[in-house]
């Protein structure tokens, strides 16, 4: 799953390519439909009473004189939908425009027209009775107008099938007198979208040729009424607008009908003409509307060009009618800069940091929760994913640590540990997994153990036991208070590091693999490979000198030979002789293929989730199972050729990978009794890593923007991974932490969206189903898994390390870091619009990357020596590097690269902390800040 | 190279993270600056007079009341450019939006304020004694607004080093009485963007704090003036205006000077106020540019948001002052639909397809115009285009024809076949080439005469002996102007069945491989090999039977046996024994991830050319040369490894490859006389391939939107083509015909553009240097290049094969019937807003597809039958069928999917070519047709 960074904030105009709707755990606000009304958000925080949302549909009389009839061209809720005619079909949802002079034309027609406030017409016969009591119509003209007004008119009616068809009410125009709703009308799919308590307004507009002067009428009525077959869907209608005229103004009409649909859409004109109590008002509405629109040009802005939705809205709260926003006063001030600008709450007032003991409450609602369908898939998929995780990183910890940990091991850690969290843990959407800094130390203490011939088990049995306590000692210190002095800095160093290890793994180990299977060159002297049996002569002392560098002993003489291959050779007696027989030919080049075909592969469906092919299931789910379908894929290819490619090593039976142990690793073992001791050095650093993994994963997860409501778990969490360390380690299994990826893509399988919601606005984000009954059925499935191991042989080496391959780059590239390194290779003119870009100079955010691909550069060269153990705390170290950046920048330029720091944060007056703000002055420079994607800052993909 | 189809219409903003500049070919004439003045194209069609371009700053008072300085914080040409106060440089350009209310208040300030027309001021000391006549001022404040007019503003000057610096004018400010251009300003580099002539307007605005009410002031000087440093280039002013007023508007001064540049900017705006003569003028004309503004509602759009420059503007001439739109009258009425539609001239009326004989008078221009730097670089690039493609059709004629013709056939033939027709032709910017058609015609000839035991190259010659005859027939009786039915249906035919057969023949070459090189399963018996030497006792018949199936065959009993390799084996008079003495092992993998290699890479430097990354010129190399780089970089990796991989088959020396073959093919050698008569009917059917292929590149390369000044020549192209026939099939060299796609980047690579281009703005097109000296020098260099054999041999087979591929998946995802089978997989909701899908309906378009796949489908099934040879009888065959379509779909469908033939156009009536223009009316939708990107369907990359 892919989630945006707070530094991607292009334009929205920039990335409407990217449009189409995804998963994406990012959806803001907004400030439309959902099931509570419109407003949702933003009238719960401000206690706005609630309006109806409005359906406005515009009829357009087209065919006169020939044959008039009403014909249905365009559609809003939020956006608009304009009828492509020669097509039939509706357009895409887009910005509507309107031309100044139309909005201007309608406000004198409405001045001078009719405008009923409070109707109280019951039908739409009432409503046409009413509406055509002007005074400049003759009787007769009424007549013709009523009969107009109460034809049938022509509705596009999008049936689920694909191509569009006509409504049948074409073919029924007889009928007029039918008042009801028609059954097209209620068969409208789009009817579902409308939460219940929806209005409709209508627009009737066009020219028509017996009227010698424009008309103009506008009602509000009473009580919204079901006008007949006048709106597609059957919603009751509250306004009803008529715009006539004689066929001077040509196309002006439809104009003057879009002006008034788009100003009915409009939040603010709808709740002020809601209260209008006369034409003045109404007059004022338009006028207030008109105080706020945007211009543009002509020469420069083509007006037939279709702008696609934003990404996000403008708050409605900002243009709420004055007496309101007088009357909510403070509330309505700036937030506090951190909020504003990353999304997170301020961490020093952050109530998940502090003890609180509200969980157990929640216990049982933790699994009533999980009562819903949604939670099937999340399993299935978070299922699939974990073993993935499982398998690949048993593969590795199986190579690092020469089989003492193996999959067999991941498995049945994965599935204990994982369980054991989900029904403890303070924060149970929290997987547990193998995570990729683990993985590097444990390798590191490994190489440690066998340079200085220790027992391994054991001497990481002490290590286990000893970061229980480190990590106890920490919760009891309430340490995880510390978190807050981790800011982006510090969790790009980490990610980056951790995915940069990724990668070179991963192609370290293929370069590996073409050493141990090598590749045959014409010039080598690979030739040659035959089975000698015992000669009668006997010269057997021949059989110990195989060297192929010797070019004398490649002659031979008489032997008594066969051509059978080694194996079938060796089991009839023979000894096979020649340097080829000890190669296996083509492995090497049909590994890097499948390395390439996985890691590619893996890419396009991911890339696949955002493109606009296929319906939006299928491509989630394409993008969700990428690697899943990327390592099916290639074991198919590794099936279908049958070659000798390496593969996952799985133990038959259900026992520990390394052959001779029991499931219990004794505490001592082939050690002296004073490693147990000394074992609290390594362990400190263990806990350092741990304790920032598991941290940064915390933090992650517990960002206010995921709306999570039964709080989090910081001191618990970690308590629990601390109680579970000796307990893995004790039986030789791996050692977990919350895995950010993975954890992420949990909650992201679990969120709550508004259904109904209004084209071309983007579904709004309700919060996360927290249970925590999907994690304990994703570890009893992997449990259960453990008996998987006939097929898992299956599944060649390379393929994994072409999995990781695609995690490590997947992780890298979303991190903002990556996008400043990749402006140092743009020209300025053609750098994308960051926001950071408007705020710093160039060559600061220059600067900035520059001292974190140091830091980086020097953290890789510390992993490479022989000191690398100690890496986490150099880790740690970047928390100081960060705190000595505040020498070189200042808290502004670092409050829009970073994040401030918990002291610095509360030393900043409020007014100084942007340089321009006593410049700028100014509304338009704070709105910049409101759309910002809030989301979180890494991004390891899963799976 | 890359150009946009006209299918490619998304609306602008859509695809403006496109927006990058490139060197597409599709640049459209655009309304901007150019050295002709501004109205480039449409005022030399229109003959409006010119007006000079006007480059517009907003100085703005900021600092008051302590430290009051004027900074620039905003500039236009066309574009709005605003300075990023924070970050300290530019941002991008983007269409300039503003509130309405500005810009009425802006009017409102204007109405009572001062507006003085051809002001007679020379100096700014001059101009500021004038402007301070305000009545309102008392005399101290008239001298302290003085002293303030004539401080030094403050500019962001864009010195050519990366990272912005300010202008030093900010520490020299105690010299505020120089008059004369500062240093700065001279070097500005923005200076060179401005054609001579070019004026400047200055805004000035800001809050005063000893004003009392607010102050506006309009100038327009009499003759243009260096107002000192007020501007940031030393251009001489024509319109100079001053908002300044109480603290009390806030950050409305600031928008008020932004609603003036922004008028000011806009050309019918300028052009109104250039000419007013008194403020009613003024004013009306800030009236009729009101009239003309789009609005965007306020609660849909969030005013900061910043659009990318459209890729079109709007056409001024629909917004000319009236007066002048009558003058003009007919020639503004709607165009030809075929030429709005298509940019395409209709066909008929085209006078490149009527005998003119006036391509001899350009004849010396033809070398005289060629002198310019340009030229070299052209003539580098196309060279290498030319070399490689020589390579690859020399490659793969070679294997289709079994060595009867060469890489070297390949080089002569097209350097001595390029350079005759660049002296001759009719349109010598045509490269002739190997194409894919003849080359697949040329394969089934020779599977044709293998089959029936002729001798190929007699009987071939005989063949182009007849195709010359038949097409001197054509020219004869001026058939060219058949050229006008084939439609973009028939072209799109003719192209896809082109890159599919690429593709399928890449890929297959590539599996053929995979059979030479078997792949080493370890069930195969593939193991053993010896080098038998001839035994003393004698059994030599066993040498005979090696068949590795016969298992008792493997047991060899007592041999004289060594390990050598086979050749060695051989020299010492062995005998290879054993199944893997004949397998290459690796070289079957290594070949698919080479193939791999070129095709991506080259692939992936293809999108850099799009990408953000690296300057212009960086990207735009790396993207011309793709497949050049691709070859260097997998011949490096061959080399690398060293593998025995299939190389590219280059005589040592200069004769034919065929051995025992003089450079005359003999008139009949081993044939019958009477084949000479029966080689007419293959060569009929080449004709018909010839003279599609050619004349439907002669058609592309012609168009309108080239603006091709010299004339085209059908008919002596065709002549010449026919005329180089029998002299290389006499000389047994390939066929050649005009190949697209390296004509089309060979014109590209001579394009004039305008250098002087508003920022944002695309630069516009002026033409192609037309002559015959880089075609000439191109085929000269690739002549020498025949001596280049001793490198050539180095280059791996599959690596051609994957340039191949590279080549015909490029060309098939250019061609609007790619997009419309992509659409077949994109849900209606996701689908693109393409110009016809707003007037098809969809199942329109989907029938339209499938019938087009049908027939593909059909013709690939003749391809791959005994009767193939005929294939181009049936490419014919969709003259027919898009014929009959005329019965399916509707003349408007035809229009939009397609083009109409030459009767249909003349049949229908120009009011009835769209069915909505009766319902619309409707200046909107016809505008959209103006935007529309005028550019050649068919798009083979070349190279």
């Amino acid at each position: 799953t892919e989630m945006k960074l707070p530094g991607q904030e292009e334009s929205d105009l920039s990335s409407a390519s990217e449009n189409v709707p995804t998963g994406e755990l990012d959806s803001g606000p907004g400030s439309g439909l959902s099931p509570d009304g419109p407003l949702d958000i933003d009238s719960r925080e401000l206690e706005v009473p609630k309006d109806p949302p409005l359906f406005i549909q515009l009829n357009e009389l087209l065919g006169w004189p020939h044959a008039p009839e009403w014909k249905e061209t365009g559609r809003w809720v939020l956006f608009e939908e304009k009828l492509e005619v020669g097509a039939g079909r509706w357009s895409a949802p887009h910005v509507p425009t309107v031309a100044l002079p139309s909005l201007q034309k309608l406000r004198s027609l409405l001045a001078k027209g009719l405008v009923l406030l409070d109707c109280p017409a019951l039908s739409l016969q009432e409503l046409a009775e009413q509406v055509i009591r002007v005074e400049s119509l003759s009787p007769e003209l009424r007549g013709k107008l009523k009969a107009l007004l109460l034809q049938r008119p022509q509705h596009l009616i999008q049936t689920p099938c694909i191509s569009p068809c006509w409504g049948s009410a074409h073919s029924r125009e007889a009928s007029q007198e039918e008042e009801a709703p028609l059954k097209e009308q209620h068969q409208n799919p789009r009817r579902q979208k409308f939460p219940a308590g929806a209005e409709a307004g209508a627009v009737l507009a066009g020219q028509l040729g017996f009227l010698e002067q424009p008309l103009g009428v506008f009602v509000r009525l009473q009580d919204p009424v079901v006008l007949g077959p006048l709106i597609e869907v059957p919603l009751p209608s509250r306004f009803f607008c008529l715009l006539l005229g004689p066929p001077t103004l040509g196309r002006g009409y439809h104009e003057m009908g879009r002006a008034v649909a788009i100003l009915l859409s409009d939040l603010q004109f709808q709740w002020r003409v809601r209260r209008a109590s006369s034409l003045h008002d109404l007059l004022a509405a338009l006028d207030a509307f008109l105080e706020e629109v945007t211009v543009l040009p002509p020469g420069r802005w083509d007006p037939t060009a279709r702008i696609p939705p934003p990404k996000r809205l403008p708050s409605e709260h900002k243009r709420l009618p004055s007496q309101l926003r007088v009357a909510k006063g403070p509330s309505l001030r700036r937030r506090t800069p951190a909020e504003d600008r990353h999304g997170r709450r301020q961490r020093a007032a952050n109530p998940e940091l502090r003890r609180t003991g509200r969980k157990a409450s929640w216990y049982p609602s933790d699994f009533l929760d999980a009562l819903h369908p949604q939670c099937f898939s999340a399993v299935l998929y978070i299922y699939l994913a974990t073993i993935t995780n499982a398998i690949t990183f048993g593969g590795l910890l199986g190579e690092a640590t020469d089989g003492a940990q193996g999959v067999l091991e991941s498995f049945l850690g994965t599935a204990v540990t994982g369980a054991a969290f989900c029904l403890t843990a303070g924060q149970p959407l929290t997987i547990l997994s193998s995570t990729g800094p683990v993985l590097v130390f444990e390798r590191l203490l490994f190489s440690f153990s066998r340079d200085h011939s220790l027992d391994y088990l054991p001497f990481r049995l002490w290590v286990g036991i000893w970061v229980a306590i480190f990590c106890l000692v920490l919760v009891a210190t309430e340490a995880s208070v510390l978190v807050r002095y981790f800011t982006r800095f510090t969790e790009e160093g980490f990610c980056a590091l951790i995915s940069l290890i990724f990668i070179y793994d991963a192609v370290g180990k293929m370069l590996t693999l073409t050493r141990a299977y090598p590749i045959q060159r014409p010039g080598s002297p690979t030739y040659g490979c035959l089975c000698q049996y015992p000669d009668p002569g006997g010269n057997e002392s021949q059989w110990t000198s195989t060297n192929p560098k010797d070019r004398d002993d490649i002659d031979l003489g008489l032997v008594n030979a066969s051509l059978l291959p080694p194996p079938e050779c060796a089991q009839r007696g023979g000894h096979p002789r020649g340097p080829s027989c000890h190669t296996v030919p083509d492995v090497a080049f049909f590994s890097i293929l499948l390395f390439l075909t996985s890691f590619l592969f893996a890419m396009a469906l991911k890339h696949i989730k955002t493109s606009r092919f296929f319906p939006s299931v299928v491509r989630k789910m394409l993008g969700d199972f990428s690697s899943v379908l990327a390592i099916l894929l290639g074991c198919g290819l590794d099936a279908f050729l049958g070659l000798a490619t390496p593969k996952l090593m799985v133990p038959r039976e259900f026992k520990p990978t390394l052959p001779g142990r029991g499931w219990l690793v004794s505490p001592f073992g082939a050690n002296p009794w004073w490693l147990s001791v000394a074992a609290a050095l390594p362990a400190l650093l263990l806990s350092i890593l741990i304790f920032m993994d598991q941290q940064i994963t915390g933090v992650i997860l517990n960002r206010a923007e995921y709306r999570l409501r039964k709080g989090a778990g910081f001191h618990l969490d970690l308590f629990c991974v601390a109680v579970l360390m000796p307990l893995t380690s004790a039986l030789g299994l791996p050692w977990y932490v919350s895995a950010t990826v993975i954890s992420l893509a949990h909650m992201d399988s679990l969120r709550r969206e508004s259904r109904a919601c209004a084209p071309g606005e983007a579904p709004s984000f309700l919060g996360i189903r927290e249970q925590r009954l999907t994690g304990l059925a994703v570890f009893i499935l992997t449990g259960i898994s453990i008996f998987l191991a006939p097929i898992l042989k299956f599944i060649p080496m390379p393929l994994l390390y072409g999995i990781f391959l695609y995690m490590g780059v997947t992780a890298i590239s979303s991190i903002q870091f990556t996008k400043r390194v990749q402006l140092l290779l743009i020209p300025a003119k053609h750098q994308p619009d960051l926001l950071f870009l408007r705020h710093v100079p160039l060559s600061r955010v220059h600067l900035f990357t520059a001292i974190q691909l140091a830091c980086l550069g020097l953290l890789w060269i510390i992993k490479s020596t022989p000191a690398a153990i100690i890496f986490p705390i150099m880790l740690l170290g970047l928390v100081g590097v960060r705190k000595a950046l505040e020498w070189v920048f200042s808290p502004q330029e670092l409050l829009w690269l970073d994040e401030l720091m918990p002291e610095k944060e509360r030393s900043i007056p409020e007014s100084g902390v942007e340089p321009e703000c006593s410049f700028s002055g100014s509304d338009s420079e704070d709105s910049e800040l409101m759309y910002q994607p809030k989301a979180p800052e890494i991004n390891i993909s899963v799976n």
